[in-house]
């Protein structure tokens, strides 16, 4: 199809589908001659990762590479997550310090060597917004994060499908990036019904 | 203090803090002479919060309404949370279909009236990106979501200080933002713990 049916069908406009063409994160139609080129299902596939992914607050360099994560799947499975998690996460920071990090990672059940050094950083990047701010989370809560995440976490790999790699690859990648807004999400709306339980206050 | 002296205690360069003053985010400091102002612990402390919010994401004018919140705490402790939410989710979009966003609600034991529209659009809006990027959680995983996420809200709101409305607001408004960042990085630590166990691989 021509880029103004591609655009058509997706609800993507033609100057933003071009922009993505520029960018790189949309693969080329084929030509069909020299001013024209042909899209088809890839494309219409592809452009609807992007707006998922630029739609939750993923930056079009992160969004390049997350696609690239998508294109090129690593050998081993476990891999695709330190792919997909390096792509979407700010590179590390040697003036953090990781020591309250690596603890509330070991009561994740981590050992050295279990996860990339990037989300490790951004435990301790997140730690310190929080000492920034003034805040702490109070002794009570802690626990309750780490025992939940984990349980959550353990339901998502076990999920994680085995028919195909490519399967697997855009689980593992869209799964831990697209997912998020909705956990933050849900937990919002769990925090007001708690509240109202608690309070007895009505939302607005 | 003078804004040299600012700076100098928070890190926070001279232009940087002269934009938040232009913007609104810092208040102004007391007139000393026409062409200098003194600042104190509260310039500093707010100084803190605008830094970490930024840090964490928040756009500049959604720190606004943060800090907004946080000058102007609603009278009902059950409407902090309404109040602080509302200043970091999107307006709500009429176009959305809320009827999946509801029943996951549900799930969490919402009942009509308990949370607000913002941010049940906000779950809605999380569940179109999901679809949009043709990715589904799979049917054992969402239950997971909800029930720990309920189990998480209800820790975060059993630790609400009750000392004074000011510890309240200041909990509730940033807790339920500054944690996010802390939430999401623990997940995806978890994440590569459960699958190195599961896969065997390494992290690197």
């Amino acid at each position: 199809m021509r880029i103004s049916e591609l655009s058509a069908v997706t609800g993507v406009t033609v100057p933003t589908i071009k922009y993505y063409l520029r960018e790189g994160l949309l693969p080329e139609g084929e030509r069909s001659a020299p001013t024209q080129a042909a899209y088809g299902d890839v494309h219409m596939q592809r452009l609807r990762v992007i707006r998922a992914l630029l739609d939750s607050g993923v930056t079009i360099a992160e969004t390049r590479r997350v696609l690239e994560a998508l294109d090129t799947p690593p050998e081993k499975a476990h891999d695709l997550l330190g792919t997909a998690h390096a792509a979407i996460t700010p590179p590390v920071d040697d003036a953090l310090d990781l020591t309250e990090a690596e603890q509330l990672a070991t009561q994740l059940g981590w050992e050295p060597g279990m996860c990339s050094q990037a989300v490790l950083h951004a435990v301790a990047r997140a730690l310190q917004g929080l000492k920034r701010a003034g805040f702490t989370v109070p002794d009570p809560v802690m626990p309750v994060y780490l025992e939940n995440i984990r349980r959550i976490a353990d339901a998502e790999i076990a999920g994680v499908p085995t028919e195909s790699a490519e399967a697997a690859v855009r689980y593992v990648v869209l799964g831990s990036v697209l997912v998020e807004p909705l956990l933050l999400a849900l937990r919002r709306v769990a925090q007001q019904v708690a509240s109202a339980e608690r309070f007895g206050g009505a939302g607005n």
